[in-house]
């Protein structure tokens, strides 16, 4: 058994963000806001540019996914599929506004600031996806995964995901071959969203089949065990299929949520995702460098400046998008849900940084917008809360 | 978030070794046998040598280090330290006896067969250690831990484990400068058996405290987080004074099993527990190359006959030391509870290999006889559990 990691070392860091998380969360439910926020800022303090108590390692990394994957899981055993098909055209409006949006708003503003065609395609990009962790997490702390306005929401990130994987998959290979692929982007739109049907589709009786034969056993946690590793698989194929492992994650939830023991496998899962999902959000956080956001420095000043920009171009967009659903929704809070940018987001700055279609400062300024947007949404979700959730 | 690990794959690797361990698991609980046997046998399958499905890396391994830490914390969880404790005399001696008589055995064994003393030594080091995971994982299956005869196979492992530390920092000091450290050897002791003393005496008083703290909260998951938490930097203090984590994580849940919540945590910890550990069982199965064991193959029969000898003497010596057991127990019980090798075997067992102390032939019949007495023990305990429990 000898490798190369050093589990201490990460089993300290695992220990630490669930700590600081926990106690920053506390502090900030205190305050009235949702403890994501708390754990988010956790993140910022412990993580490389603060303390460097928590390292942005690979160990961390992976119980950070297996975190956000169970966490999508959870939110899709807590998903009605019939409610969530009512609100099916709706959140395909409100999805597709808030990509267009952005993207045009965050092109057009970088453009006007005088850099290349490529260089603003990458800014929009980033920008045009919604971060579906965050959003589901203060839905779900806000408890209103349930109402109508939370479905919309939910249904336009997933939505949104994939159409944020299309995206990348485009500017992917416009940078890699430096020709736009309409082929390459319709067959990752196909696969996806084949995928995500598919694992719905076949999901459901698959599910209640599981649910049936682990009922016939009586070794200690198959129930659990069984869901999980369903969850894992649908996670995995969804990967595969050019999709997003959470989105399969969601997936799976929502087809085990079907069957007859859907509450003992939540009740089950609860207590994992408590100890896991928290390393996810403090990861998130771990990632903002607060050294180049201090404005004390000159020389962060022009990013700072144009990370505003963006954000505000970017808050807009996604916040107007919310104006497009349809029925009587509160449109504000569902707006204010799919302000959050993460992954997606991130990968396209990286992807940007790494072919030098992104100028260093245009980078720092794509990050502070993506961090700005994920900060700003749990207390603006809070104060939006329809009374009927 | 670009990373070198391959998440989705450790996802695939994660649902297979979580799905074959439980079909594997109830397959063997039918014949009635414990599933941890069924588990092993899983890794054995889908591991490098059979299917190749289940792969030894990075990913996989740090799952499996979370699955056995929370267990051992789990099992520490169940253990009610004042019976530990009346125990404490007797279960000294059967690991003191446990630790010799196979040490004895293997160094005359590979003497006799004209080895260097240093070969020797390895082998008998790498024989010597009791693998708790294997052990607790029964006694709990068979609802054995919370007897006498559980608590002394538990106090003896434990003890077991540290000495088995020992004896690693002696051998490694051998091995890295030529000399045998008896001052290192008593450092190392004094180190890891004062911060296990120090993990319970503190951990007490701390744990009453951390349960009344956390009380006060009403954020979602605080009871189970900060119990992790404390079992986790617990275990990460325990690799800190040359302990293990595994022996930690015990400690932090023999020290939380005197709080008023004992029963939540344990409740809560179950389901994490349930998907982690599997993968440990997985992965040590999975350490076992089939093909060196193929006794069809002329090359392997020497190693296999070594082997062969290796494991009588390791089962015979840590079986006899049950028998130092005290009191009105059922000594046959304790001592195949003593008989599987694990980690630090397989540890030995490499350090031996690296720096060429063991030959090739002899690095195989030390890692079968590992195996052997692993793959014995649920069996045999099945068979001699006494019938009070």
């Amino acid at each position: 058994m000898a490798h190369r990691i050093d589990v201490a070392s990460i089993l300290f860091a695992f220990a630490l963000a669930l700590l600081g998380a926990k106690v920053f969360g506390d502090l900030v439910a205190r305050m009235g806001q949702p403890a994501v926020l708390g754990e988010l800022l956790a993140g910022v303090v412990l993580g490389p540019s603060v303390l460097g108590l928590f390292p942005l390692s690979d160990g961390t990394f992976l119980i950070a996914e297996i975190g956000v994957v169970l966490l999508l899981f959870e939110v899709g055993l807590e998903t009605d599929i019939e409610k969530l098909f009512r609100v099916g055209g709706s959140a395909l409006a409100v999805a597709t506004a808030g990509m267009v949006l952005p993207f045009a708003g965050a092109y057009l503003l970088t453009r006007g600031l005088g850099y290349e065609a490529l260089t603003a395609t990458y800014v929009g990009a980033a920008l045009s996806a919604t971060s579906i962790g965050i959003t589901a997490r203060v839905l779900s702390e806000l408890k209103a995964l349930d109402t109508r306005e939370g479905q919309t929401v939910l249904g336009a990130a997933v939505i949104d995901d994939v159409l944020g994987l299309v995206v990348l998959s485009v500017v992917a290979g416009v940078a890699e071959k430096g020709v736009l692929s309409v082929g390459g982007a319709l067959r990752t739109a196909l696969f996806s969203i084949g995928f995500l049907v598919l694992a719905v589709v076949i999901g459901i009786p698959l599910g209640h089949r599981l649910v049936r034969v682990v009922g016939r056993t009586s070794v200690r946690g198959m129930l659990i065990s069984a869901s999980v590793a369903f969850a894992l698989l649908v996670a995995w194929g969804a990967k595969k299929a050019e999709s997003a492992p959470i989105v399969g994650a969601f997936a799976a939830g929502v087809a085990l949520a079907r069957t007859n023991r859907r509450h003992d496998i939540e009740n089950a899962v609860g207590p994992i995702v408590d100890i896991f999902a928290p390393v996810f959000f403090v990861y998130v956080g771990a990632e903002v460098d607060v050294r180049v956001l201090n404005p004390a420095v000159a020389e962060n000043r022009p990013a700072l400046l144009l990370g505003l920009g963006l954000t505000m171009v970017g808050f807009l967009g996604k916040f107007l998008a919310g104006f497009c659903a349809w029925g009587n929704v509160r449109r504000s809070f569902i707006g204010a849900g799919m302000v959050p940018r993460g992954e997606v987001g991130l990968i396209f700055a990286s992807l940007g940084l790494a072919t030098k279609a992104l100028p260093e400062g245009v980078f720092v300024a794509v990050l502070a917008a993506v961090f700005a947007t994920t900060f700003v949404t749990p207390p603006l979700l809070k104060m939006l809360k329809p009374r009927t959730a």
